[in-house]
C-alpha cells in the first residue's frame, strides 16, 4: 500500500487546517478559564490522559512551568479509580484530554475533582462525549473527524490548545498572537519534512528498535515519536530525556543501534545556558559517536553542523521558536512512522491489537 | 562468572539489614518533616530524581495520593536547570531523592526551591554529599555502601524511606509500626524469590526484548525492574502501566513475546473494587494469552491461579499488604537481572557505559 493512499497520511496532511480552525472557537473558554483558575488562587496543575493525549499534556507541564510561577504534574487515574484514594484536588486547575472523549479513567478522574471543587478541563476532539460533559470547561479541538487509529492531526491540534492555554496562563497575548500564523509555518515545513521521511524511511524500513532522545521542550514528542514507531511499525522504539538515559539504558547503545536525536534550535533563555545546552547535547552525541551507534539527528539549528560527518542529519529551515519548532517534530514522526509502516507492508489505519477508542479505568 | 561473587548479590542480600537500619536514624526527621510541611500548609508535593530514584518518588506518590489528600507530581529539573523556568515552588514539600547526593539536576531543584520558602528534603545513602546539604531536612538510607552500579539495596530502602514518610504524612502511626516488622518478611521472602529467579533465569537467558506490566502501586515497580534488566543485561524491556499498554504498545506483542506482569494482591480498597482490579488483570491476561505472549506471571495472589495452563507463574505466598509486596517485586526483579547477567557472561557490577555517579543537568 502506498503511503499517499492511506487515511493516516491524509490526516496528517489535515494538520495545517486543524491548528489554523482553533483560535476561534476556543479563544472565549481559554479566557474563561484563565479567569476562574486566578479567581480560584490555583497554583497547581493536575493533568489525566493516556498515550499520545499524555505526550500533549508533557509538552503542557513544560510550557506552563517555564512561562508562569504554576507546578505542574500527572495524575496516575488509578488512585482514583483503583484504590479510591483520599486525593484531594479542590485546589487545583485539573485537565483531562482524550481526543475521543471516552477514556474512561481520566472522565473518573474529572468528576472526582469538579465534586471536590476543583476547576476542571476538558479537551477533546467531540463535543457530545462523556468527558467534554464532564468537565466545567470544554476545549474543542474542532480537528475533523479522524479515522485512522494512529493518532495525528487531533495530536497536533492538542499540542495547539496547550500552547495557547499556557501562554493566556502566562499572560503573554504577544505570544498568543504570535502563534496564531503557526499553522502557515507547519505548512511550509510539511514540504522539508516529506522530503527528509522519505529518505529516512527507505534507509531505516528494517529495524527492529531503537532510542529516541531529546531534552526539555522535546521530550514529550521523544515519547510520541516512539509511540507512533511502535504502533504502526511494531518496533521497539523508546523516547528518552537525554539525562534520564545516562542513568541505565545507555548501557543497551551499541555498534549500529539506531538512535534518533531530536534538538530543537534553543530559543529558551541566556546565551551562556543555550550555550550550556548546545555542550550538553554535543556530549551525548560524542558518547554515542564512540559507541558507534547510527544517530539520525533532526534539528533545525546549524549549532551541529560538526556531526555532519558522523552522523544523518535532518537539519530543517530554523523555526526561530523553540515552542513551535515541537509542530515539525511531531510531523516529522508521524510522516515517518507512516512511511515506513507502509513499506514494511503494514496498514498503518489499523495496526494490529489495536482499537480507536480505548476504553480503561 | 557465578552471580553468587558477584557485589550486586552480595549487596541485594544486604537489603534486609539495610531495611532494619532505617527507622532508627530516621524517625526523628520525619516527624520534623510532617511537622513542618504541615505548618507550611503544603497540598503539593514536588519529587524530582532520576531513574531508579525516581522509580521510588513514583512509588510515594501513588502512597501520598492514596493515603491523604496531598497531590504530587514529578519535577521536569530542565525547567530550572535549562529555561531558568518562573515556576514556584514556594507552596510545595520538595523531594530530591539521589543515591549518591550528586546528582546536579536534582541539588538545583532543591537549591530553587528552598530560596524559593519550600520545604526541602533530600534523600541519599550518602550524609556528606551535596544534595543532602543543599536541603533542609535529609532522610539518611542508611544502607551502607554500594558498590555495584545497579541501585538494588539503595533502591529498596528509598522505598521503605516513602513508605514511612507517606505513613506519617497520613498519620498512620498504626502502619509505621506494622512496617517495623518489614525487613522480616523480606528476609522470608528472599529464600521463595531465589528459587523463582534461577529457573525464571534459566528459562529467559537468551531474550532480547519485553514488557513489564503491571498497575497501581506496582507500576514504579516494573519500570524499576525493567531498568534492572536494561542496565546489567542489556535486554530491551519496558516497563508499562496496563492501561497505557492498550493506548499503542500493545500492536507490539506477537507470538512469543516476553510479558512479565506483576500482580500483588489487591488490598487497597472493597472487595468491589478488589473484584474490579481482578477483572481488569484477567482482561490484560486473555488479550495476552490470544496473542500467544510468552507470559510470565509473578503475584503473590490466589486469584490467578486460573492462569496455570497458559502462563508461567511465579507464586510467592501472600504478603496480605499491597504496600508491602513492592518490596517483593523489587527483589525478584534484581535477583532476576543479576542472574541473567551472569547467565549470560555480562558482569553485573559495572555495566558497559555507565558509571557509578550519574551527573546531568
Amino acid at each position: 500500500m502506498n503511503y499517499k493512499d492511506t487515511l493516516m497520511w491524509k490526516e496528517i496532511s489535515e494538520t495545517e487546517r486543524a491548528i489554523a480552525g482553533f483560535n476561534a472557537v476556543n479563544a472565549k473558554t481559554i479566557a474563561a478559564i484563565v479567569a476562574d483558575t486566578e479567581k480560584h488562587g490555583v497554583k497547581n496543575v493536575c493533568l489525566a490522559g493516556r498515550g499520545t493525549s499524555d505526550h500533549a499534556l508533557f509538552y503542557f507541564k513544560y510550557l506552563v512551568e517555564i512561562m508562569s510561577g504554576y507546578t505542574a504534574g500527572y495524575v496516575a487515574p488509578s488512585v482514583v479509580t483503583m484504590y479510591d484514594g483520599k486525593v484531594d484536588f479542590s485546589a487545583n486547575l485539573v485537565i483531562g484530554c482524550s481526543q475521543s472523549g471516552y477514556a474512561a479513567d481520566v472522565i473518573a478522574v474529572i468528576e472526582k475533582a469538579k465534586e471536590q471543587g476543583a476547576v476542571t478541563v476538558a479537551v477533546t476532539n467531540d463535543a457530545d462525549s462523556p468527558l467534554a460533559k464532564a468537565a466545567e470547561y470544554h476545549i474543542y479541538l474542532n480537528a475533523g473527524k479522524e479515522v485512522s487509529v494512529a493518532a495525528t492531526k487531533t495530536f497536533s491540534v492538542q499540542l495547539y490548545a496547550m500552547l495557547n492555554l499556557a501562554c493566556a496562563l502566562a499572560h503573554r497575548d504577544d505570544l498568543v498572537k504570535k502563534y496564531a500564523s503557526l499553522s502557515e509555518k507547519v505548512a511550509k515545513f510539511a514540504v522539508e519534512a516529506d522530503k527528509f521521511t522519505s529518505a529516512d524511511a527507505d534507509r531505516l524500513k528494517d529495524i527492529k528498535d531503537g532510542f529516541i532522545l531529546a531534552r526539555g521542550l522535546a521530550y514529550p514528542i521523544a515519547f510520541e515519536g516512539s509511540l507512533k514507531l511502535q504502533e504502526t511499525c511494531y518496533i521497539r522504539m523508546r523516547g528518552y530525556a537525554m539525562s534520564d538515559f545516562y542513568h541505565g539504558p545507555m548501557a543497551m547503545v551499541d555498534e549500529g543501534t539506531h538512535v534518533f536525536v531530536y534538538v530543537p534550535e534553543y530559543t529558551g533563555g541566556s546565551a551562556e545556558l543555550a550555550a550550556a545546552h548546545v555542550a550538553d547535547v554535543k556530549r551525548c552525541l560524542d558518547k554515542l559517536t564512540s559507541l558507534k551507534a547510527d544517530v539520525t539527528l533532526v534539528t533545525d539549528s546549524k549549532a551541529y553542523d560538526c556531526y555532519k560527518g558522523a552522523a544523518h542529519i535532518d537539519e530543517f529551515a530554523p523555526f526561530g521558536d523553540e515552542n513551535e519548532a515541537m509542530f515539525a517534530f511531531a510531523l516529522y514522526a508521524q510522516m515517518l512512522a507512516c512511511k515506513i509502516s507502509c513499506a514494511i507492508g503494514n496498514n498503518p489505519d489499523s495496526p494490529k491489537s489495536l482499537n480507536k477508542v480505548t476504553v480503561t479505568r
